[in-house]
C-alpha cells in the first residue's frame, strides 16, 4: 500500500546523502510509519545506513531497531558506541532489548549493560537467560497489574499515574500479595463497569496461562486459537514473569510458516530473503542439495541394477521417471497436509496410525486412478499392453508407499522431538525414487521376455 | 496445550450420548473453553452433532458457530430451523453471521434473515455483498465512535451507556458530522489522559486505513507490518463503513499461509485437513496429479527421443534422473523463497528482473558445486572421465535454468495477477525435467564416441 510513499522517501534519502546532507536525509526517513523507516533504513547500503544511524536522536533509533528483523537489529547496534547503544537500549521495550544484546559478543553486552538505566537493566537481563523462541524470550517483564480489593474507578486512576508509557495494556493483571496470578480485568471491562465495583467481580478468574520454556510455536498457538490480546507467562513458582502481546505473536507465525514452507523446499536459513546476499543463500541452500545429492546417487545405483534390462528396452528409461516422479509428487501432497496439520496443532503423534491409514488409503485410490491413466497413456504411445500394465501396476505400488512414507516420516520426526518438516522432503522422494525405480524395472526384467 | 481436557471431555460426551442422554452431554461440551468446544464438537459423529447442537442455548450455539470453521459452521447451521437459526444468528459479530449466511442456499438464507433481529439484519445484509475474502467481508459494521469535541470523560461516560457488548473496542474512532473518519484514540490514551481533555487533542489523526475491496492478505499484510490492533475500512465516499480487528487477521494468515503451502505442493483444496473425508482428498489432490503426470510424459517423450544413445549406454538412464531431480530441488528452492517473498510483502513485479538474475547468479553457484561433485562421483563410480564432464556440464545448465524458472514463473504469475504459488511447481519442474533431460542426454548422443 504505502509501497510508493517508501519509494520516494528512499529517493529522497539517497539523493540528500550523495549530497552529504545527512540531517536532510533523516528528515525524510523519520517522516515515514516507524515500520517503513525500518524497511527503507534496510534498503540502504551498509555505508549510508553507518552515516544515518548514529545521526538519529534516540528514540527514533529505539523505534528503529524495535522494527527491524533480529539480524539487521544487531548488525544496527554494533554500530553505535556502547553508550549511545545503552541509551537507545532503555528506550525499548524490554523483550526487543534482550533480543538485541543476546546477539551482542558477551563482552560487548556487559558494556553495554553497565551504562544503561538500572531500572531497565534489572527488567532486560533476566530476560537474557531465556532462548528468543521460548515463552521467556518473547514476553515482556513490564506490566501493568492491579489488586483485587481495587474499585474500578482506583485501578483507573493507578494506571492514570502509574504506566502512561506501558506497550498496549488491554489486559490488566490482577496479582495476590505473592506476585500470583489470580485473573484478569479488560481494559474494556473496567471502562464499562460501575466505578465502585472492586476488581474482583470483574475480573475473570479462567486464565490461560504458560510456562516460561514454552516453545514460542506452541504460545502463537494458544494466542490464535483463543483469540487473545496478551498471554501471561508463569514462573516455576505461580508468579507472574511477564506478558506476550499479540504483534509479537503475528510476527511468530509468520516466522514459523517460512521455517516450515523453507523446510520443505530444501532452504535451510529461514531468515533467507529474496534479496538476501548471495553468498548467504549459498550457505542456506547448498548443503541441502549436496544431502540431496547422496539420496540421487542412491536411486541412480537402484536403476543401474537394471542396466542390462534397459539396454534391451530403452524406452523404460523414458517412462522411468514418470513412475518415479509422479510417487514423489503423491508423497509431497500427503507429507504438506501432514506437516501444516502439526503446525496448526491438529495431528498429534497419537494419530500417527489413524493418518498413515488415511494416506496408504488415498495412495491406493489416487495411484489406481494415475496407474490407469499411465497404462493406457503408455499402451497407447509404445503399442505394448504389457508395458502399460507393468507401468500402471509399479504406479500403484509408488503411490501406496509414498503415502505411508509422507505420512509415516513427519510423525517418526516428531515423535523423536525433531521438527517435522526437517529433512523429510528428502526422505519421503528417496522413497518414492527407489521404491518406484525398482517395482517398474523389476516387474518389466521379470517380464522382459513380453517386452521385446 | 489443552488437549487432554478436550479429549476427556470428548469422552463424557461420546459416552453421554451413548445412553441418551443429551443433557449430560451438553454440559460436558459447555464446561470447555469455546474454541475447545469447536474442536470437541468437530471430532463428534454428524449423527451425534445433529442431535447436540438443536439442544443447546441460543449463546452458546452462536460461540459454537463463530468458532467453527466456515464449511462446519454452514453444516451445523444447516442443522437448525429457519426460525432456531435466526436467534442464533442474531447473538453472533455480524462479520460471522454474514460468513453463515452466505454459505446457505439463496432462497434459505432469505427465509433466515426475514426472522432475525431487525437492527441485526440490518448490520449483516450489506456485509453479504462482499466477498469473504476481502476487507467487506472481514469487517464488523458495528464499533464505536465518538466526536472531536467530546472530552475524555464525556467518551469514557458515551461508552458505559452505549458499548456494553461490542467486540473488543480497542481503537475508538472519531468520525466528523458526515461518517467520515478524522482519527483514532486508544482505549488506553482515554483513560490515562486528563478527563477535561478533548478527544481532538488526544486523538491520532494519521490512519491507516483500507478500503472495501482489499484484499484480506492485503489487510493481513498491513495489520502485521504496522502491529495494528485494528483496521479500519472505508467506502468510495470517504466514510468509515467498518472495522478487521486482529484476531480475525490471525485466522487469515494461517489460511494464507496453508494455502501457498499447499499449492507449492499442489493440493488444491486449503480446507483439506489431515482428516478431512478421503473423497474430498482425492478431490483436492487428484486433479493436480493428473496435470503433473502429462508434464511427466512430456518429459518422457525427450527422454524416449534419445533411446538408441540409451539402448548402447544404458548407464545414462541410471544419472539422468540424477539431472532432472537436483534441477528440480534447486528450482524448487528459489520458487518457495520467491513466493514467501510475495506473500510477506517483499518482492513486488518490479523487482522481477533482479530477482531472476539472482536466482540465475546463484544457480551458477550452486550449480557449478553440485555439477563438480557429480561429474566427480560420476566419473568415479563408472570410470569415464568423458561421462563426468557430460554430467557435470548438464548439472550446471540445468541448475542455471531452475534458478531462472524458479523465479520467472511465479513473477510471471503474478504480473498476470494469478495466484504466483498456483500451478508453478507444476511449470517450474517441467522446465527443469525437461531442460536437464535434454541436456544431458543431448551432449552424451553428441559424445557418444566417447562414452562406448
Amino acid at each position: 500500500m504505502e509501497q510508493h510513499v517508501i519509494d520516494a522517501a528512499l529517493e529522497r534519502i539517497r539523493a540528500a546523502l550523495e549530497a552529504g546532507q545527512v540531517d536532510e536525509a533523516i528528515t525524510a526517513l523519520i517522516s515515514l510509519h516507524p515500520a517503513d523507516q525500518a524497511e527503507a533504513f534496510s534498503d540502504l547500503k551498509p555505508d549510508d545506513q553507518a552515516e544515518v544511524l548514529p545521526r538519529l536522536n534516540v528514540d527514533a533509533a529505539a523505534e528503529l531497531l524495535e522494527q527491524l528483523g533480529d539480524d539487521e537489529a544487531a548488525e544496527a547496534a554494533s554500530r553505535l558506541s556502547p553508550g549511545r547503544l545503552a541509551d537507545v537500549l532503555d528506550e525499548m521495550d524490554p523483550d526487543e532489548a534482550a533480543d538485541v544484546l543476546g546477539d551482542l559478543p558477551p563482552d560487548q553486552a556487559a558494556t553495554v549493560i553497565a551504562q544503561m538505566d538500572a531500572e531497565q537493566a534489572e527488567d532486560v537481563i533476566p530476560l537474557l537467560a531465556y532462548d528468543d523462541d521460548t515463552a521467556g524470550g518473547l514476553m515482556t517483564p513490564d506490566f501493568p497489574h492491579l489488586r483485587r480489593q481495587m474499585t474500578c474507578q482506583q485501578a483507573i486512576e493507578h494506571l492514570r499515574k502509574l504506566h502512561p508509557e506501558t506497550e498496549t495494556p488491554y489486559y490488566l493483571y490482577v496479582l495476590d500479595r505473592d506476585g500470583k496470578l489470580i485473573g484478569v480485568v479488560g481494559l474494556r471491562d473496567l471502562i464499562i463497569s460501575d466505578p465502585d465495583t472492586t476488581i474482583e467481580s470483574v475480573m475473570n478468574p479462567d486464565l490461560i496461562t504458560v510456562p516460561l520454556g514454552t516453545d514460542q510455536e506452541e504460545c502463537a498457538r494458544i494466542i490464535a486459537r483463543y483469540g487473545l490480546l496478551a498471554l501471561p507467562v508463569v514462573g516455576p513458582d505461580g508468579r507472574l514473569v511477564g506478558v506476550i502481546h499479540n504483534d509479537d505473536i503475528v510476527e511468530v507465525m509468520e516466522e514459523e510458516a517460512t521455517e516450515d514452507m523453507y523446510r520443505l523446499a530444501n532452504v535451510a536459513d529461514s531468515d533467507e530473503h529474496v534479496f538476501s546476499p548471495v553468498t548467504r543463500s549459498v550457505r542456506s541452500r547448498l548443503p541441502w542439495l549436496i544431502v540431496n545429492l547422496g539420496t540421487a546417487f542412491l536411486a541412480a545405483w537402484v536403476v543401474s541394477l537394471f542396466e542390462s534390462t534397459i539396454a534391451r528396452v530403452a524406452v523404460l528409461a523414458a517412462l522411468q521417471s514418470i513412475v518415479a516422479g509422479q510417487g514423489g509428487n503423491s508423497a509431497t501432497q500427503s507429507l504438506t497436509v501432514i506437516v501444516r496439520g502439526m503446525a496448526l496443532g491438529e495431528v498429534e503423534t497419537k494419530d500417527a496410525l489413524r493418518a498413515m491409514t488415511r494416506e496408504a488409503s488415498l495412495g491406493v485410490l489416487n495411484g489406481v486412478a494415475i496407474g490407469v491413466i499411465v497404462g493406457v497413456g503408455a499402451y497407447l504411445w509404445k503399442g505394448k499392453p504389457v508395458l502399460g500394465l507393468i507401468i500402471g501396476l509399479a504406479m500403484i505400488g509408488n503411490m501406496i508407499a509414498g503415502g505411508i512414507a509422507g505420512a509415516f516420516v513427519p510423525l517418526t520426526l516428531k515423535a523423536l522431538k525433531l521438527d517435522p518438516a526437517l529433512a523429510s522432503a528428502v526422505i519421503v522422494t528417496t522413497v518414492t525414487d527407489c521404491v518406484g525405480f525398482a517395482l517398474f524395472l523389476g516387474l518389466a526384467t521379470v517380464l522382459l521376455p513380453y517386452l521385446t
